[in-house]
């Protein structure tokens, strides 16, 4: 009966995740008839009840409407949502970081349980495998005591090296265990790649806008940082990029490649080859950050810069903080020929990671559950993007725009003209939903009528009843 | 059957012991007669089988001899062996550390599970709450698997930072949940400490001798170091330290007053209230390492700096390394009044600590097993450091003195002059045996003779023949 059950809810979800999908993809615009029951029925291959179910619930959630004696049409009410056009026209200048304040006051809403997880990037505990990864770390722990309550080597659970070794085939890196050290996510991979690299005063390039835990970073250790502008669509712009490059004295450059947070921003690679290629020839070592890689919405997975070095010089920093547990705090640094510095740097901060977390992650990714798992979150991801960018179509204040991403787990929406997203986000704490600025993503004072929303928590009507809230915040 | 054994061994090694520490302590020198088996046996209320078992065993480990038809007598090679002194003369200046290249081949050594643990400052897994941990990791995680697989927050699992509060009332310090970060162990809250106080450039000042993987922050932090004699009986000398704290600028002080690692140096609490007081007055932050804190072989709980700090300038850094789970990499910052800006920074670089590790620890201390096991860990570190001090005694070379602590896991060697200690530590490990250098413990070119010895091994064959066999290397 359950098993019945399911497959049925399976089927009726689809219907409605494939109607949803044309009219944000305008196939289908406002004031279209859709087929009949019977016709939708025959041509998707489902029962009548199932299409009827479907569209039952695509009326409760304001996408169509039922006209008594004609049918079901898409609402009139309903837009297709433009994507954010990129900024090129900023001029490129080195700013002295000073948000952390103001990101500091994000963050701590980001750990906030009590908010609406629309500021959260990691996916929810549903979506992630957790019941199957208790079972691992029991596992370990009671089969290895001794290894389990000892210290691990500064580099990390050497298994675990293995493991991430042997998948970085997928992003074209062909890593081995010696080239990796295990972090404390990849936050610390990136802190160890800095502190590595810089010193105070120091000049540093980075996307805009680009993860606000990195500006905050650039800030903490004293840096300054150059902003190149970010695409939604195509990532980072090699034109633009060359140019900065060649004006001024770099000591590393940050990105975010594959689903740049927050814009999604995928940078193709043939760009990612030729980025390599100009810093190789002019010295400047590459910290990549490809913490979202492997949520990908495509066929194949995106390569990484890394897959493309041939001197040393791009330091990979990953995790699976976005894919298997974000609590295990388990990252892990490719630092190229940077390795005995970088080492020096982990020692020195705080000698190696926790054993019994890498230990499980080693034996989760060792039984091969690894791919399996990921396939079921890609698509999960892909569908709960769909349902929010709906949403936002229809809740939102008319001239939104709302990025459209081909993999990671967070939508970038420019709210129209004029709209403060810092004051939207204290408006929507106090009503118990948390989002992100988007002022927090940039040294400059950019994106001020943008906001971060993160796709990772489990659709449900309390997100889209907050997404709908929301939508009325921003129009007030 | 077995366990009347084993009260049988418990009250030979008792009496074993009792006589090792009065040869030691000097009470019996070379060639005096022990008492006879039937005196001794009243004496301590033992069975003669037992006394005549114990006596057995310290002929074996060469401690006393027989002679036929005369009783028992205390070896005539064996002497009393004394403790090395403070070296004063030195003069006041501040160095930048170079030594990271030697510290990093110590580490090394450190973390080699081949070389007998010499170097290894952790107590053995067979001392630690191996198997008791390992249950309550798969309880925690099989009741919260939500909260092990997410993030914690920044400062921590508040469950861990109530039962540290709670218990910091043994060392007076009275702190409260909301005083303290979780650290990834006692290293990175020292590191975070540094980052907070200082700049690339600036005058700090430490103990000589003191831990080396301080000196390795120091030196990969830019600063430069002052040092301090530092007395193997007790600890920090106000007057010196009160004499530095006038000459120089400095930015923060680095203290061990509990047990100082390499050697064992106790500073006395009129002593420590008397530097918080006088820092207070010069608003010279001071940070406290007191990881050895809790092993102490005397009646009460030594105090801690913090203890004694009333304007929030003692940061306090201390962890469960070295007393219940070394591979859990759970240590806590108190950064006083540098709550903020060490929060900050703890952000920037890992963002949070493990779950479960946290969750684990935090169980552990709330099920109040921890002073039961503390109390069997230090009885065991007091035991295996006097026979380690008996079997120095036996085999190293004459002139050498070993230090007498009165906690803590380690021993500091002073070998005679002329004895190059980084070669006997590069020939220990040609031989499988893991010690550490006593020139790495400084900036400057001193304890070239010294060597560090750790007791955190169970004591055994295999260790005491390692000891003979590094006094025999020692010798030549």
């Amino acid at each position: 009966m359950t098993s019945q059950r399911g497959e049925d809810e399976y089927r009726y979800k689809k219907v409605e995740q494939e109607i949803s999908k044309h009219i944000i993809a305008g196939d289908l615009v406002p004031g279209d008839k859709l087929p009949s029951l019977r016709q939708m029925s025959t041509n998707l291959k489902v029962s009548i009840s199932t299409v009827s179910h479907a569209y039952e619930e695509l009326e409760k959630r304001g996408l169509i409407e039922s006209r008594p004696r004609s049918g079901y049409f898409v609402r009139s009410e309903f837009r297709k949502i433009p994507t954010p056009l990129v900024n090129t026209a900023q001029k490129l200048e080195p700013h002295t970081v000073t948000k952390n304040k103001l990101i500091q006051t994000a963050l701590e809403t980001v750990g906030n349980k009590n908010l609406l997880p629309l500021g959260v990037v990691c996916p929810s505990s549903e979506l992630l495998p957790t019941k199957h990864l208790s079972k691992i770390m029991s596992a370990v722990i009671r089969e290895n005591p001794d290894l389990s309550i000892n210290y691990e080597s500064i580099s990390g659970n050497m298994q675990l090296r293995r493991q991430i070794a042997f998948r970085s085939v997928d992003c074209g890196s062909n890593l081995t265990a010696e080239d990796l050290i295990i972090t404390t996510g990849a936050m610390e991979a990136l802190y160890i790649s800095l502190r590595t690299l810089t010193r105070p005063g120091d000049l540093v390039l980075i996307q805009s806008p680009t993860y606000y835990c990195f500006l905050q970073l650039v800030e903490s250790l004293g840096l300054r940082a150059i902003e190149i502008p970010s695409c939604p669509k195509n990532g980072i712009n090699t034109k633009e990029f060359s140019a900065a490059v060649k004006k001024f004295d770099l000591k590393a450059c940050i990105l975010s490649p594959n689903f740049n947070n927050p814009d999604g921003g995928l940078t193709p690679d043939h760009a990612k080859k030729e980025i390599v290629e100009l810093l190789a020839e002019k010295n400047i070592p590459l910290v990549e950050d490809d913490v979202y890689g492997d949520i990908y919405f495509g066929d194949t997975r995106p390569r990484t810069f890394k897959s493309f070095d041939r001197k040393g010089g791009v330091l990979l920093c990953s995790s699976f903080s976005k894919t298997i547990a974000p609590g295990y705090r388990v990252g892990w640094l490719a630092p190229g020929r940077y390795l005995e510095k970088a080492m020096e740097i982990k020692a020195t901060t705080n000698v190696s990671c926790a054993s019994p977390t890498q230990m499980a992650i080693a034996r989760y990714l060792r039984e091969a559950h690894f791919d399996r798992h990921l396939k079921k979150l890609r698509s999960a991801m892909k569908e709960q993007m769909n349902k929010m960018r709906t949403e936002i179509a229809l809740s939102f204040p008319k001239g939104t725009k709302v990025t459209d991403p081909k993999g990671g787990s967070v939508l970038w929406v420019e709210l129209p003209a004029g709209t403060d997203g810092i004051d939207l986000f204290f408006k929507a704490r106090e009503e118990g939903i948390g989002i992100i600025p988007g002022s927090v993503f940039s040294t400059r004072d950019a994106f001020s009528n943008y906001i971060r929303l993160s796709s990772g928590a489990l659709w449900s009507d309390k997100i889209q009843k907050g997404l709908k809230r929301l939508g009325e915040l921003a129009t007030k």
